[in-house]
C-alpha cells in the first residue's frame, strides 16, 4: 500500500511580510502579479493548477475551442517570479485571530490575506434545479456540457418516439446575461452549420433552443439597445427567447415556468446567476447579499484589518460613489481591485496612505454568433459586425500568454472560414456515461 | 424523472449488402474509408465518437500536445459519405448463426462483419499490477497520466520525508517497446527542461526515471543498432534502463523485480504489452495467442465465412509467407489489412477472387527526446537528428485532417524553440483526486 503523506504547506519563512492570496482567477492573479518582485512573500492558493479564462468557457462547451487554449498553468506564469509560492489546495477556513488559514494540505500564517475565491453558480435554493441542471462556471462544467450536447445527438438517433427524440435535441438555457446569450448563439450555430452535416439521419430543424430570462430584457448589465439587439439577433438565429419567465421546477425532463408554460428537455443549462464563494471564518456580520463579503473602499473585509477581498466575492456597498450597490461580478472590476489591493499593501508597508477603489468602467460586450455582437462603451454603443470584431480583439488580447492567443486566433479563423467547430469530442470513458 | 429511451440501432435497410465494422482505429477506419462510395452500406461502431492517433498518446501524457490535436471525430471524417452510418456504442456479442451483432444500443444484422476492435493492455494476469499501475492505451489513460505526473510534483512539495518525496518524483516505466522508450524520453525532457522551472523548491535532480525491460534489449521489433542507440540516448538523458528485468509484484508503492531488486514509486506505468480485444461469440477454436483472432490469408476469421478481423486483434499465422507468426501489432499492418479487406469484400460482391494479404513493411521508428530518433527502413537504418526529422514528418503526415496536422506542427515548433511543454494541466475536479 502507498504510504500516506502527512502534508504540510512547507512555505519557507523568508523574514518578509507574507501575503496569502486565495484563488487565481482574474482578481487573485492581478494581486499576485503586482506583488511579485516587491518586498513581500506572495503565496497563491488555488484548487486548480491553472487560471481559467471564464468568458470563453461557452466556446469550449460548444466545440469551438479546445480546453488548453483558455487555461494557463500558474507555475508557467510565475516561473521566474522570486519569493512566490503556489500551492494546489482547497482553503477550508480562516482563523483570523491567529492570522492563519487552514487548507486541505495544512495551515499557513499570513500577514495580509486577500480573498479572491470568486463566485459559484447560484441555484437560489432550488434543489431540483441544482440536481438536474448543468452549470457553466468551471472548465469541468464546460467539458461535461460539450460531452452531453454531442451524446444527446448520438442518442436521439436511436428512437422513433418524437417526444423522447426532442427531449434530447431541445436545449433550455436559463439566464439572459452574457453567458446565456453567448451560449444560446453558439448552440444555434451548431444547429445551423454543424449538426445537419453530422446527423443527416435526424431532422435537425426539430432542434429547439430556448433562452429563459426572468426580467423583461436580455443583458441587464448593458444598455437597452444592446439588450434589444441581442434579442433580435437571437430570434433571427431561431432561438426562442422567453422574457418575464422564471423556472419553477425541473425534474430532469420537464421544466415548469412561473407562467404555467412547460417544456420538455433533458438539458437545462443554468446560467441564471452566481453568488459569492466566501471562505469560512469571516465574521458573520461581514457577509452581505448573495454570499459576498462586505468590503470598505480599500477592499478590506469589514471587521478585519489585514484581510482583503477582491472580485466577485467582494461587495463594496457605498464605497465607490459611482457604484453605490457594489460592482458587477465581472473580470474588469476584479482585475482593477486586485491591482489596487496589491499596491495598497505595498503602500501600507511603506507607511503610506492607501488609495480608495474607483472602478473605471471601460464598457461591456457580448457576442451572438458569427459577425454579430453588442458593445457598450462609455462614449459610444454599437452592434453588428464591427462590434463582433472588437469583441474578438478584446478577448484575444485578454487571454494569458502568446501561445494561447495564437491558438485561439487560429481556431477562430479556421471556424470562420470553414463554418466548422472542430472539437466535437466526447472525452469521457464510455462506461462513465456522459461525465 | 427523465423518461428512459428503449434504444434501437435504427440503421435503415437500404437493400444493399451491409458491412458492419467494429472499431474505428487504424484498421477499421481504412475499411470504412475504402467501402464508402461503393455498392455497400457501411456501418461503423465505436465506443468513442473519435478516432485516436495512438502513437502520439505519450505526448499528451507528458503535456506536449493537447488532447484535441490527436483525436478526430468520426462524423466529421465521414460528413459527406453516402450510405454510411456511425453508431456510438459498445459491441457485446456476435451471433454468427444469425449474422447479427448485439450492442449496448440494440442489435443489427450484417452481411459482412469486420472486427477491428484492436488491443488492450496486457497485465499477464498480474492482478496487483492491473490494480495499481497506469496503462497507456487510450486518450483517457493519457489524460489521467498527465494529471498524475503533475499532481505528484505538487504533492512532493508538501513533505520533508525524503522517501515519501521520492515515491512521488520517481517513475518506473515497464516495457522497452516504442511506447516505453518514447515515454521515458519525454518524461526525461520534463525533468530537464520543465520541472526545474516549475518547481524551484524541489531538488528535481532527485527525480529518477527507470525503464524496465524483460528481454536483453530495447525496441525488440527493430534492428539491433536501433535498440542499442535508443539505450544510449536514454542513458545519456539520465534514464536508468534495466534490461533482463521483469516485474514480480507491485503494491502501489514498492515494486519488486525478478532479480530481487526493489524500487519505490507511486507511479508504475505499464507499457509492457498488449493483447487482442476480441468480441464474444467467435468460435473458441478461432481464438489464438494473446487473445487474438486467427485469420486466414484473406483476414477471414477461421470458421466464419463472412467475418473478417484486421489489425491488432487479427493473428495471421502462416498466411503471409514473410510473417509466418503473424504481423506486428502496429498501425501499418492494420491499415493495409483494412484496405485489402474492404477491396476483397467488393471483389466478392463482383464475384471476383479475393487477393491474399502481404504486408509491405515500410520500416519502423521511435523517437527519444528532442533531436534523437531511430529509424529502420528496408534499405537503410539511421539514427540521430535526421531520423528525428523523418519521425516528425511521418507522424505529422499520418495525422487525420489538415487542422490537426497544423496544430501539432505549431505545438512542436513552439516546444522546440521554447524548450517548453505548455499543457501541464490537471483537468479534473479537485475533489475527484487525480482522475
Amino acid at each position: 500500500m502507498p504510504k500516506l503523506i502527512n502534508t504540510q504547506t512547507r512555505i519557507a519563512d523568508l523574514g518578509k511580510p507574507r501575503v496569502v492570496v486565495i484563488g487565481g482567477g482574474f482578481g487573485g492573479l492581478e494581486v499576485a502579479k503586482e506583488l511579485v518582485g516587491s518586498q513581500v512573500q506572495t503565496v497563491l492558493f488555488d484548487k486548480y493548477n491553472h487560471h481559467c479564462f471564464q468568458p470563453l468557457l461557452y466556446q469550449v462547451a460548444t466545440s469551438a475551442l479546445e480546453t488548453s487554449s483558455i487555461v494557463f498553468p500558474f507555475r508557467k506564469h510565475f516561473a521566474k517570479a522570486e519569493d512566490f509560492y503556489f500551492r494546489l489546495a482547497e482553503v477550508n477556513a480562516i482563523k483570523a485571530d491567529d492570522n492563519c488559514i487552514e487548507t486541505s494540505i495544512g495551515s499557513v500564517k499570513y500577514d495580509y490575506l486577500v480573498i479572491a475565491s470568486g463566485a459559484e453558480t447560484n441555484f437560489y435554493g432550488m434543489k431540483d434545479v441544482e440536481q438536474y441542471s448543468h452549470p457553466m462556471k468551471t472548465i469541468i462544467d464546460a467539458i461535461k456540457l460539450r460531452n452531453i450536447i454531442i451524446r444527446n445527438f448520438e442518442t436521439a438517433l436511436l428512437t422513433d418516439d418524437k417526444e423522447l427524440m426532442n427531449s434530447l435535441m431541445d436545449f433550455v438555457i436559463v439566464g439572459g446575461g452574457p453567458t446565456g446569450v453567448e451560449l444560446a448563439g453558439a448552440i444555434a450555430e451548431l444547429k445551423h452549420y454543424i449538426f445537419p452535416k453530422d446527423y443527416p439521419e435526424l431532422e435537425v430543424s426539430q432542434m429547439d433552443i430556448h433562452l429563459i430570462e426572468a426580467t423583461p430584457r436580455l443583458l441587464n448589465g448593458m444598455s437597452d439597445i444592446a439588450g434589444q439587439k441581442a434579442y433580435d439577433y437571437l430570434t433571427k438565429m431561431g432561438v426562442q427567447v422567453h422574457l418575464n419567465t422564471a423556472v419553477k421546477t425541473y425534474d430532469g425532463y420537464e421544466v415548469a415556468f412561473s407562467n404555467g408554460q412547460k417544456l420538455i428537455t433533458r438539458t437545462l443549462i443554468w446560467a441564471a446567476g452566481v453568488k459569492g464563494n466566501p471562505v469560512a471564518g469571516i465574521k458573520a456580520e461581514s457577509l452581505g447579499r448573495a454570499s459576498r463579503l462586505k468590503v470598505d473602499e480599500f477592499n478590506r473585509v469589514l471587521g478585519h484589518d489585514n484581510i482583503f477581498a477582491v472580485g466577485d466575492v467582494a461587495l463594496m456597498e457605498g464605497g465607490d460613489p459611482d457604484f453605490p450597490k457594489g460592482h458587477p461580478m465581472m473580470a474588469p472590476p476584479a482585475m482593477q481591485q486586485g491591482e489596487l489591493v496589491a499596491k495598497n499593501i505595498k503602500r501600507m508597508l511603506r507607511k503610506e496612505a492607501m488609495k480608495p477603489f474607483r472602478y473605471k468602467d471601460q464598457g461591456s460586450m457580448a457576442t451572438v454568433g458569427r459577425n454579430r455582437a453588442v458593445v457598450d462603451l462609455k462614449a459610444v454603443k454599437f452592434q453588428g459586425f464591427f462590434a463582433w470584431f472588437v469583441w474578438m480583439f478584446v478577448h484575444l488580447m485578454s487571454l494569458i500568454g502568446f501561445r494561447n492567443k495564437f491558438l485561439v486566433l487560429i481556431s477562430w479563423l479556421w471556424s470562420y472560414f470553414s463554418y466548422d467547430k472542430s472539437n466535437r469530442l466526447i472525452i469521457a470513458r464510455p462506461k462513465d456515461g456522459v461525465q
